[in-house]
């Protein structure tokens, strides 16, 4: 492809697509699969959904007149191809600015994006809200919502749909449906929307009808003409439309064609033709987890993992979900009915362990306190990923300490290195009088080579891994490490033989430890890997306020950072070992 | 009726309902409906729901083997029949038990009663994990989920439902359609239901049957006869079935089912003849709310009320919708597409105003950071209710703080007056620049009579309201009335001079006011309406961890308490005048 050549060249703005030839749209989808893979091969992202919907994209915007008419991306984990359309190509034709834009839709790089999203199943909900907001000022925009299949299972999206379709008027629902989720699919709607591909939209039997949508099919959704057709019929609308488009996910790039879950989202090189993935043989929190719960299963049928549609995030592999068989759950994007479920199986006798990642188990609040913690059910709930990261602000994962360990009856653990994390879980999985969340550690793991025999049914008892005076340091989970780093700091810079805790509960203050360091302490240090609003540290503080004793509060700060990265933020937060050490002189 | 003639007096449990004839079941659902009438207009509770309920509940304890057969009632404010033919009929036949029972669902109570519920929406999921853990020990009980057409609005349920119906084997969703939620239905789904009831459930475009469940419709649901007949077609069934019954909310009580909205509950007195309702013409937030936005909508087309299905809760009554028309939006029992769709509707010009009960506030928590905070929309969410209360452990609306003020970007205000509020409501509709939540006062209303003319853009201002030294009283919103107590019994008896702080602030602290108070204050007291953990004392404490002023938080423990008196729990937090006075004394 000679850069000369490219119809690319030609389109600087949707409105630049309005010129070009049928034929040209198809080499332009062309050249955007090109690109996409080109960029996504070198900084990892989002392939599959990327080259499934170029044509779509392309369609959208060739038939409506962006930004006056609104177009939302679901999760917008596919808006590569609107990205380039819209005025970003240089973000995947120039290496020098792959990462100028981020992977999702940002209102802040353009007009043509309207939200920031990144969590699944909220665009018709939001696109409801734009269309209602027309409705009241005489506006006569049209208002699109773009959403995948996948994202139907979210309850946030069914909400969206049937506010959607009284509406009574414009709104456009365009589904994506490329028969897939990240994993496969699961759930009984999507038997529907099988019988809907199998009989070209004709079947009455109709999900969307039944919802009260005026409803339409491309068969061929990855065909830019019966798109641009399709999309003109409905255009300016005056009622509720849902235009359900089959398309190929990693459409035009073979082996994405054929492992759709796999290719979901790629690491840098990996469409190297040498690429060889890296197969660690090393244990990680991941590998011990899923091998705990096969040997579990030899000897007890009752146990049962289950994941909200991102088994990658628990390590639980294709191989992993094959041998659990019936004894593993994928329930789709649905963290309520994950959280829900959870629960009744526990009451009905069964251990449920559900995983799931940090930012996601804020999906399901309430149900995190009134089907589960209210009723006491001892399920076990995994929370991977749990810590200060340099993620999109769309999936930070420091807030599920203030989530969850403010909920009553919960106990919520915090291990620190494989055997204690093991212990819990054995625990956890096999008492009966709690529900019992697990923050996984997110760090290399550290194993001790002694099992850990606490009773963990003792709550609230925190560990005193070294006795000192002075200073007290509680280093929670994945920040232990940093307390062993400070205790070392003190002890070689300042002579203090500091106490070193490992607190293990979140969810209790161990008040006999506490007013046993008030004898011999000046200080109480707590370090916590998430936000300090709502967190650990506060109620340690809470607790020594009528104390002569003074309390440091280390960890994340209350914001909403994008793709910062990890040193920068700790230097932000203070959490660099010496900037920690500073605070802690300036205190003795 | 004649004590010694009543057919309940032969029915102590459900095994007892085999022996009666279909005459005794019909004069059954009239004795039980005449003691629910009774007891409900004795003490207050749900009374549409059960009298509609009443046929149903004999038939499924009639055909199916409870408790071995698992009933989940949804909201399980329908349960009184329940509660009466499964050993509970002493709280409802005798005035002196009448409290013995709560009106959900209570495992504790019983056997029959297999969760703890409150909240809507959530019963198919729960039975879809009784019926998995059934499955993977190889029982074969039956499992029920009866669910109302309102609750069906509502994300969960869809997402149990989608689940529900690929589980392959038993599970039983009763869809109890009385064509209400509290309020009228909203969203697509309900013309679904009507064309079903219109067409005896025949018609080939259904929401269920989309689903894959196997659907069976029995168009006099409150017709024993028939019900009994299709629960035993579908008992034992070996795949997931879905009957849909027509049943009369209100069944029974003529006003009840005329006024369907009106009778859902009652208060205690209202079913006498001579009942005449306590009209008032005094000023509430509620009435001072739907004031401020009927005014502001004259002069402003794109201000918006929005309610998710509870409109009573915001006091938006019948003539205020009506009133607000086309302003008017009440989404259905859908709390997460509520906020969406008022980031949307800020997102695109609007001025969205959700009203919203603290304790159905933290079934969207995903919405208000991801889809709201994060994209930074000025939509104003008020939050009623919010405090300390003696309410069910399924109502408690003690956790609004920590819940939104940990969110970033989110500014949560408590006002402590009227003039404060409306100045608040104005400044949240009017700017552009955050998403605002006020906690509206949970009191009788107190009124300045001054206008408020503070800025509220500049953030995190506290009001000192009186200057002192030593003590430092921080009043937060519900509690500053307790503020200005203790300020005063600081002055009576220990002669201190306190200074009162009313924050309105909830999310941020006043940098520059807690740095001042440091030169002649010793103690900082914060007062809060609702849960001490993650709330706004903590990170009071927090702050003044590394100085020398000492800090007590008062507030409400994190427990989930069930019906205990405000009296008893205020006693239990320390929140009682002397207690607080006594606390305080002992770190002078």
């Amino acid at each position: 492809m000679e850069k000369t050549l490219m119809v690319l060249d030609k389109v600087n703005s949707p409105q630049d697509l309005k010129n070009l030839s049928a034929e040209e749209m198809i080499r332009l989808s062309e050249e955007i699969r090109e690109l996409i893979m080109k960029k996504v091969n070198t900084t990892g992202g989002h392939l599959g959904p990327n080259l499934g919907i170029v044509e779509a994209t392309i369609a959208l915007h060739y038939v409506f007149n962006t930004p006056e008419d609104k177009i939302v991306f679901d999760v917008s984990h596919q808006c590569y191809p609107h990205k380039i359309l819209t005025g970003r190509k240089e973000g995947f034709t120039d290496p020098d600015k792959y990462l100028k834009y981020t992977g999702y839709t940002a209102p802040e790089e353009s007009e043509y994006d309207l939200f920031k999203v990144g969590h699944t199943s909220t665009s018709v909900s939001l696109a409801v809200g734009l269309a209602k907001a027309r409705d009241l000022r005489g506006g006569r925009e049209n208002v699109i919502a773009l959403i995948g299949d996948g994202s139907l299972s979210g309850g946030e999206a069914f909400e969206g749909l049937d506010n959607a379709a009284v509406l009574g008027s414009n709104i456009i629902v365009v589904v994506n449906d490329n028969d897939m989720s990240i994993a496969e699919n699961e759930g009984g709607l999507y038997a529907n929307l099988k019988l809907l591909r199998n009989t070209n939209g004709q079947a009455e039997c109709n999900f969307f009808k039944a919802l009260g949508f005026d409803y339409h099919y491309v068969d061929n959704g990855n065909d830019v003409k019966s798109l641009i057709s399709t999309f003109n019929r409905v255009k300016d609308s005056d009622h509720p439309v849902l235009v359900h488009i089959r398309t190929i996910k990693g459409k035009g790039y073979a082996p994405a064609e054929t492992d759709k879950e796999h290719y979901h989202w790629i690491v840098p090189g990996e469409l190297d033709k040498d690429y060889s993935p890296a197969v660690s043989q090393e244990e990680s929190y991941e590998s011990i987890t899923t091998d705990y719960l096969l040997k579990k299963l030899k000897q007890d049928n009752s146990i049962i993992a289950i994941s909200p549609a991102t088994p990658g995030v628990s390590g639980f592999t294709k191989e992993f979900r094959e041998k659990m068989g019936k004894n593993y759950t994928d329930v789709g994007i649905a963290e309520q009915h994950a959280v829900a479920f959870a629960s009744g199986l526990a009451k009905n006798g069964a251990k449920p362990v559900l995983a799931i990642m940090s930012s996601f188990v804020q999906r399901a609040y309430d149900q995190l306190s009134q089907d589960l913690a209210l009723n006491n059910n001892p399920a076990t709930i995994l929370v991977f990923w749990g810590g200060i990261t340099g993620a999109d602000a769309t999936h930070l994962t420091k807030y599920d300490i203030p989530l969850i360990s403010n909920i009553p009856n919960i106990v919520y653990l915090a291990p620190v290195n494989k055997e204690e994390y093991l212990a819990m879980l054995d625990w956890a999985t096999e008492q009966k009088d709690y529900s019992v969340v697990i923050r996984v550690p997110m760090c290399q793991m550290v194993s001790t080579g002694e099992k850990d025999t606490t009773d963990y049914s003792i709550l609230n008892k925190y560990q005193v891994v070294e006795s000192g005076s002075e200073v007290a340091i509680l280093g929670l989970g994945n920040f232990f490490w940093l307390g062993q780093k400070i205790k070392t700091l003190l002890k070689e810079r300042l002579g203090i033989s500091a106490t070193l805790i490992n607190p293990r509960y979140i969810t209790g203050i161990d008040i006999d430890l506490m007013e046993s360091l008030k004898s011999n302490h000046r200080l109480i240090v707590t370090l916590e890997d998430g936000v300090l609003e709502g967190g650990f540290g506060e109620k340690i503080a809470s607790y020594f306020g009528d104390s002569d004793l003074k309390v440091l509060n280390f960890g994340a700060r209350k914001e909403f950072t994008d793709r910062i990265s990890l040193d920068e933020l700790y230097n932000r937060y203070h959490l660099n070992p010496e900037q920690i050490l500073a605070d802690i002189k300036q205190n003795l």
